[in-house]
């Protein structure tokens, strides 16, 4: 096996591929470089002058990088599989991802993970898949699978299985839950990375927390954080995802700290990568805030190869996997050419791989489990005239607790006119007929019902309405297609959707076909009121994530987050 | 398991020990912080203000660093047992090293690995054992074992062996022979780094040497080779050993390289680490030579253990194992306290721990197997008057040829009042009576014989001396006593032994003791004309190491390294 790179790299065969005359941003040394870099099969034989390739392309002018690598990121927030989500991150120079799919295996179990490492295996990206820690992550809702600690013993030892996804139950950790340690010991026992999720933990609680083997985290916001973290011998992601944006950290990087920072973008929509770019557009961001382009390049190599113990990535030299990416400088970072493994994987921005033989395993497929709904089944009954609402902002996906007056009519809320509309979480699981009911204020949206089978992070359909039976409609609409974003227009007497046929969370269409479609149902949810400031849909999936505060909806009802309890509607 | 530390850092329960008010070296962030450093049971904890511990040290104005960590060292060169080192060194703040056991493989194969690896158990010094990849170092040579390819493939998944050792054979890895491949791929395999050895290769041969798998390489000597080898992946060594020190490194470290530099020490005699130290040393060397002292620190720490993938070790933080020094400041690096995995270790240049118990088992006891000689057996009978003869460096371990006249009588050479002495090489492992001769030019001993049984790498006895005599006597001496370092004065009529009784390597008398008795032989051989810029004895190891040019002796003659091949010592 050996013998061909050695006999490539002394001249003795000539190489498969060679690179010639690049800028090479070298990783280890930091600095810019200039030669030929050759490969032979998967991996680069040698950076030099001299080699001659079966295939060379002229990079004069060009920079060559490591192919880059996203520290934390769950494909499912792509609304696609693995494999079009490869299709569209490759091109744009990411080679290697930290996998957490937290989303689909809250839906699906260990069925969702495994049909995620499948799916992985089949395109030319590397896809290190953690195994996720909190499913489900509060014990407030109805999530599709639970896994526990004894189940976490086993299934890591799954030689596809990277590490322990973000351990979010922090409050687990810092309890010493028995569960929750179980988990923990699992992971450590066979020397897998465990992954943090530590927003604003600090001081000696964050020393507890590190004490149960976390290594990383991707939540800093401040700079004092960021800093506090990496004392403590925390890896820190710098994350650019769709809302997230930590860049403010930018300004704490420094030359003695910075291989402790990796890059991740966390969550990020397919319409976001298409137009926007994925590590390249992060390069460009902290770039922008400053950080020097070979630090900022390191960021989204090495030092995440390093924190996830990959051998022999994120460099450019002999022996490391020849994961490459050519660009057009290091301001805009244009990926021209990619190499995964020493093959042509995208050029000009297109992927050179196929993903038109799609896997579809029946155990992803048909996760919408709920009866047929009727109007009735949106009314809402308070005992009084004061309810607790739901505020959101303007950015962000923190929720806020606004105790309003509220007329009722028939038995029902009478919402007509006001700034008030219906949140309405069913669960679609177990078909428990749960329906959690709420109000929220200034969503916008009028005339209908919106909503998606995407829900943080138990994944039960969400809807937003002002009538009872455009709610129904919408939601026997995500039951017939298997999940999906649905938008019915009373008016038009109309119902749009954009299936999620898997685990009612990614669409099986190619990538381009769901950024157009999904973009019309945003447009119609504009035409229809919601704020322009808030992304419809995308910023409904939160409203369930019983983990940040103020005040979520889950489908067992309306919970407080601070206070770590159900709260009734009625305010009084 | 986790819990103690979880509720130690929360100060649900109290620390065992708590280093107080110190000034922290983060090699994390690149800072000194000050706080106390909070211990349970092997752990740190956290880094704070307000922790408790049952004991409790006053660091005010003191600077705690993580235990020193030695990235290659062969333990046999300090003629000590792993016990009686880690007596040595774990005063001067090592606390981890990364072991070679070459010496003692080479004499008695893997009974010589295992003894090391469990006499290493019995000290608190984390002994990271690598497997030696090259026994015999040449093919010229009679070692005591061989270890080949299929070997090394079964004993490489030993969980007590951390990576392959040194490969010197970097002919075989560039020739691709199969049987070094076989050993590069079993360390593959199992994922275990394979360290290098590649003085002066550079360019596509280097590429060709590290495409085996290669990931570092301790044998730089200067500032290019050293770029070359950081550019191209490597981790370099900056060794500072009683023969070899790379301190010229020290200029090439920048800020953007140095986290691929670590530290190492390579041979390191036992009165040098008790007269001069260990790493302690070599930090203060480099920060003498202008290295920063936080990227010092961390050179000697978490960059070697991070190539070595060593986790939770090389670093102050919450769940790093407890592995500190306090020192006096970062100028001297005076150890006051050692700490190992929580435990006192050392205080005030003295072992806290006990190493009177010894670890003796028969399979590396009386490893000298010779027959009884006399006289006759070292005349050396020349065709004609002239000898290929040896010279050598005042320093270093370089040798040369030179071309000489020699008289010869009564059927030996005739070397009285000249400055060349007889050169000897007794095999002595498997009693194949095999006696390489030779002549070596200004050594500058005279009136006996001197030799002792370390003679890299296959240890076979050395002897210089111009006398038959004394040179059967020192032979028969090192036989009874089953090796050790030997002078005969035929003056005296007397012989000097300083025993080595562990594999004809070590001694197992306590390191003190060695230290002075063999202070006493070095004397006396200075006594008796060893020029001053040698090192008696030391300087004979290497007479033999057939890796090295120009020319060497081994047990079955002259070997002339350039031409890689036996030469006679008749020269014409």
């Amino acid at each position: 096996m050996l013998e061909k790179y050695i006999e490539a790299a002394l001249h003795k065969t000539d190489c498969d591929v060679v690179l010639k005359n690049a800028n090479i941003v070298n990783v280890f040394s930091g600095t810019i470089t200039k030669g030929d870099v050759a490969i032979k099969d998967d991996r680069i034989v040698g950076v030099g002058e001299n080699y001659k390739g079966t295939t060379e392309y002229d990079c004069t002018g060009k920079y060559v990088m490591p192919g880059l690598i996203d520290g934390h990121v769950h494909i499912e927030s792509s609304m696609l599989t693995p494999e079009g989500f490869a299709s569209l991150i490759v091109p744009h120079g990411t080679t290697t991802i930290v996998a957490d799919p937290h989303e689909i295996v809250n839906v699906a179990g260990f069925d969702g993970l495994h049909y995620m490492i499948e799916a992985g295996k089949r395109v030319p990206l590397d896809i290190k898949m953690q195994l996720p820690s909190c499913v489900p992550a509060t014990p407030f809702e109805t999530s599709g699978a639970i896994i526990n600690g004894e189940m976490t013993e086993s299934e890591i030892k799954n030689v596809d299985v990277n590490g322990l996804g973000e351990f979010m139950n922090f409050p687990g950790v810092l309890g010493c839950d028995p569960d929750v340690i179980k988990k923990l010991e699992a992971a450590h026992n066979v020397n897998k990375v465990i992954d943090g999720h530590a927003p604003m933990i600090n001081g000696d609680t964050l020393n507890g927390y590190i004490c149960g083997g976390i290594v990383n985290d991707h939540e800093c916001v401040t700079v004092e954080e960021m800093k506090e973290k990496i004392e403590k011998g925390m890896y820190v992601h710098l994350r650019v995802g769709s809302y997230t944006k930590s860049l403010e950290l930018a300004k704490a990087v420094t030359p003695e700290n910075s291989r402790r920072v990796i890059m991740c973008t966390d969550d990020r929509h397919a319409a976001d990568i298409y137009y926007h770019g994925h590590l390249d557009n992060a390069l460009r961001k902290v770039v922008e805030a400053g950080v020097d382009p070979i630090t900022a390049v390191r960021m989204a190599t090495l030092n995440c190869a390093e924190c996830y113990h990959m051998r022999w990535r994120g460099g450019i030299a002999p022996f490391y996997y020849a994961d490459l990416v050519v660009v057009d400088d290091l301001t805009n970072f244009n990926a021209e050419l990619v190499f995964k493994d020493g093959k042509l994987a995208a050029k000009g921005g297109k992927a050179a791989f196929d993903v038109s033989d799609k896997y579809l395993p029946e155990t992803i497929l048909n996760s919408v489990h709920v009866r047929e709904v009727t109007a009735d089944d949106f009314k809402i009954t308070l005992k009084g005239t004061k309810a607790n609402v739901m505020t959101t902002e303007s950015t962000g996906v923190m929720t806020g607790l606004e105790v309003m007056d509220i007329k009722s009519k028939d038995g029902d809320v009478d919402i007509k006119g006001t700034n008030v509309a219906k949140l309405i979480v069913v669960e679609r699981h177990h078909m428990t007929g749960n329906i959690g009911k709420g109000l929220i204020k200034d969503y916008g949206f009028k005339g209908g019902a919106i909503g998606l089978s995407v829900g943080h992070d138990s994944h039960n359909i969400t809807l937003i309405g002002d009538d009872n039976e455009c709610l129904a409609k919408a939601t026997n609409a995500l039951r017939e297609h298997g999940g999906g974003m649905v938008l019915v227009s009373k008016e038009e007497n109309k119902t749009y959707i954009v299936p999620l046929d898997i685990a009612g969370l990614m669409s099986s269409t190619d990538p381009l076909t769901l950024v157009e479609e999904s973009q019309k149902l945003i447009d119609k949810a504009y035409e229809m009121g919601v704020e322009k400031t808030k992304e419809p849909f995308f910023s409904m999936e939160f409203l369930s994530l019983a983990v940040i505060p103020h005040i979520r909806l889950v489908d067992k009802g309306l919970v407080d987050v601070i206070k770590w309890s159900f709260i009734p509607l009625d305010a009084e």
